[in-house]
């Protein structure tokens, strides 16, 4: 992945910028599309608290429906290899691509456990977390209600966000 | 094109109704995404109702965003042949694909004019207009306020998006 300044970030027309921040968001260009005004940005944290306020500005509809634009974890796509990039890499981080048996059908119980209560697959930074600590905040998170679920999906999203923008953007810590 | 009756699109699970509907609004899936859990749907009208209702519900940058996310009427992509499939239709049925290099050229700079002063492209529903009233248009359109541009463009997104949605659920009329 490009490794891009601020500077270099803040010189990008909107086609470019979409083209490198498109899927910071998953399956969510809406997102980029969106902050790209905001320009110029004054560092990594700038952006990413500006793409963190895009989503929380969303009606609730509209945050339900970026949980739904995330691909179920170990699902139906992840198996047939038809994830985007970002999410093939960070599912494989997570030990999710060499689940055993019996784990990959506990995650898909409780994965439709999760959608038929809540409308919306189960959203967790996969980076940040390995295969035992997904199963066992699945099995604690689907107890909760939608309104906590829709909050806590949204949070895992920005985390997931500001990790993807990090692959992109050098960090002035790197510099 | 699938056509299905709205009792089928009822019944969609939600990654099937992305499958489906995810490109009615152009390089949008978050618009299907969110509209998804308003089922069961009356009709053809009020799913685009609800799709509309999404649009209007966004903050000022988000529709700008949703602007953002569509091409160039003849533009970069257009050319090398990247369009998405409902573009690449549309924009050939108002006959953006073959100007004579005299329309194009009028059509590029003007494009650019309206990006330059807005942050966002030209948007018109190209099954709705041919290359002289797209190109009549932009002329009176790029001299309009950023505000009227962003409703105005927003007002074409639900036209392209009717037609879109026309082509894959069969209205009642039609049975």
């Amino acid at each position: 992945m490009a490794s891009l300044t601020i500077a270099e970030v803040n010189k990008l027309d909107s086609e470019e910028f979409l083209e490198v921040f498109g899927n910071v968001v998953e399956n969510c260009k809406l997102a980029a599309a969106a902050v790209w005004s905001h320009r110029p940005f004054r560092g990594v944290d700038h952006l990413n608290q500006t793409i963190a306020e895009f989503l929380d500005a969303l009606p609730q509809k509209g945050k339900e429906g970026v949980l739904r634009c995330h691909p179920d974890l170990a699902g139906r796509l992840a198996q047939a290899g038809q994830l985007t990039a970002e999410s093939t890499q960070e599912q494989r981080s997570a030990g999710l691509d060499s689940l055993s048996q019996d784990e990959l059908s506990t995650l898909t119980h409780l994965n439709q456990q999760y959608k038929v209560k809540f409308g919306f697959p189960f959203v967790i930074c996969a980076r940040l977390n390995k295969k035992d600590a997904i199963l066992s905040g699945l099995t604690e998170r689907v107890k909760h209600s939608a309104e906590e679920e829709t909050l806590a999906g949204v949070e895992e999203v920005k985390k997931i966000c500001r990790l993807r923008v990090a692959d992109i953007v050098t960090s002035e810590a790197k510099l």
